[in-house]
């Protein structure tokens, strides 16, 4: 048996890390979780975040994967610790990818972030900044009406464009030469944010920089998949599994099944 | 005492490698030993540059760094294995860092590496990608001219634009969009290699991506310089110590001290 890589979410923005694990690394089995019943975690408070992740967690648990990818910034910045302190597989987060590349791209250390409520209200992202490169500006703003635009599968409507280019336009005063798309939703939205922040800020994107570390742990780990077949992903979501199976099909230009998952623990929600 | 990052090379090829370090990790210190006596290593056998890798391991040790990056791609090519399995502490090399960052960067599946003769037979590189993505197209290309070149301190010659842009004008009949500068000397020509590759071939410096890998692995071992003093990094020769502060200080725009090391093994050189 192939051991996967576990990917959780949500809703459908971990879908933007999940692809781009598909691209950079084509021979590893991807197992995603989208909590789609619960979406958007982003004005959720921190306790209840941190109960959804374990939850997911421990659902994904069952198959033995080989790695945790927490593919919500929201999730990561208030769940990681936690959830990699009790594991014994690697944990990897969506906020520091961003930060280091971030930090590599930046020449003038005015570096922006934006996010759900979650993450911006958590700091995670200044203190990732910072605890690596002290002298950097950075500069935050949550966004809240993006993640529900791309739940929606509105992503590519032109009133999107328009609510993103209003959203964004307090950011243009500011001398920013990259700006940290701080939510795996935000990639599904990266041509009307480059279009409104224009062509001297460079997009980060948390989902491809992720992507690229879990390549790296792997590699130093010595746990790439070795053989060449092509992996059957598996995909999971607790919520419509139609809706689901669109956007993702859409957003990874594949036939996919989804195998819907009820939650039996009422009490949590 | 603040444990330092070791960083070695052949020559004054790794001072790209930790020059980005410095800029994306300005907490952490570094030490630097550059083996000028015994540049290049490109055109020597694979045994040879075993034994030289070993013994500049064995003095930085006494230093007790955190972590040791082997910031030349032929040393890489043939030693890091038995150095990583003889050390305790984390051990970095240029190759695969490279390779990773070509994946996430190739649209069209054809990469280019150009490299010492060295890192060229071995096919450390191809391997590195093709490990992770077996479809990708690998065009590689020994580029002997270059490191001399860089170690006379002729990086910005009129002379130097003119070999560096003859030397690759073959590669322009493959399709490449990136080029992987598989040797840390390369940024040094980093003007004159675009110049000749042209607008739709993006440069991949495994000295930029080296230094984001040494953040992500200290990252996830806990090991990030954590109080925020200046650090006061080493350097250490084995030639020429004036010309190897002449190259040193120009590239890296910073006045550093040389402490020069005197081989007293004479049997091996």
């Amino acid at each position: 048996m192939q051991q996967a890589i576990a990917i959780l979410d949500s809703g459908v923005g971990g879908l933007t890390v999940a692809k781009e694990i598909m691209r950079q690394l084509p021979q590893e089995k991807i197992l995603y979780f989208g909590d789609t019943a619960r979406a958007p975690y982003g004005p959720r408070d921190a306790e209840e975040v941190i109960t959804f992740t374990h939850q997911i967690v421990d659902y994904l648990l069952q198959y033995q994967p080989k790695m945790i990818v927490i593919a919500c910034n929201t999730a990561t910045a208030v769940a990681i610790e936690e959830i990699r302190a009790r594991l014994p597989v690697p944990v990897v987060g969506v906020i520091h990818p961003g930060a280091r590349a971030a930090i590599k791209s930046t020449r003038n250390q005015f570096v922006g972030v934006i996010g759900t409520e979650g993450t911006i209200r958590s700091g995670a992202y200044e203190q990732a900044l910072r605890q690596i490169s002290p002298q950097i500006q950075v500069v935050s703003m949550a966004c809240p009406q993006f993640v529900p635009l791309v739940e929606r599968g509105q992503f590519r409507a032109d009133r999107t464009t328009q609510i993103v280019a209003d959203t964004l336009e307090s950011l243009s005063s500011v001398p920013l030469d990259c700006l940290i798309l701080g939510c795996t939703h935000y990639p599904f939205l990266s041509d009307a944010i480059a279009q409104a922040m224009g062509p001297n800020v460079k997009l980060i994107s948390s989902a491809d920089e992720t992507a690229r570390e879990v390549s790296t742990i792997l590699y130093h780990k010595g746990m790439l998949a070795k053989s060449p077949v092509i992996p059957v992903h598996q995909f999971f979501c607790s919520g419509d599994p139609v809706m689901f199976r669109m956007i993702a099909q859409s957003w990874l230009n594949e036939q996919i099944r989804v195998t819907p998952v009820v939650w039996q623990v009422p009490n949590i929600i």
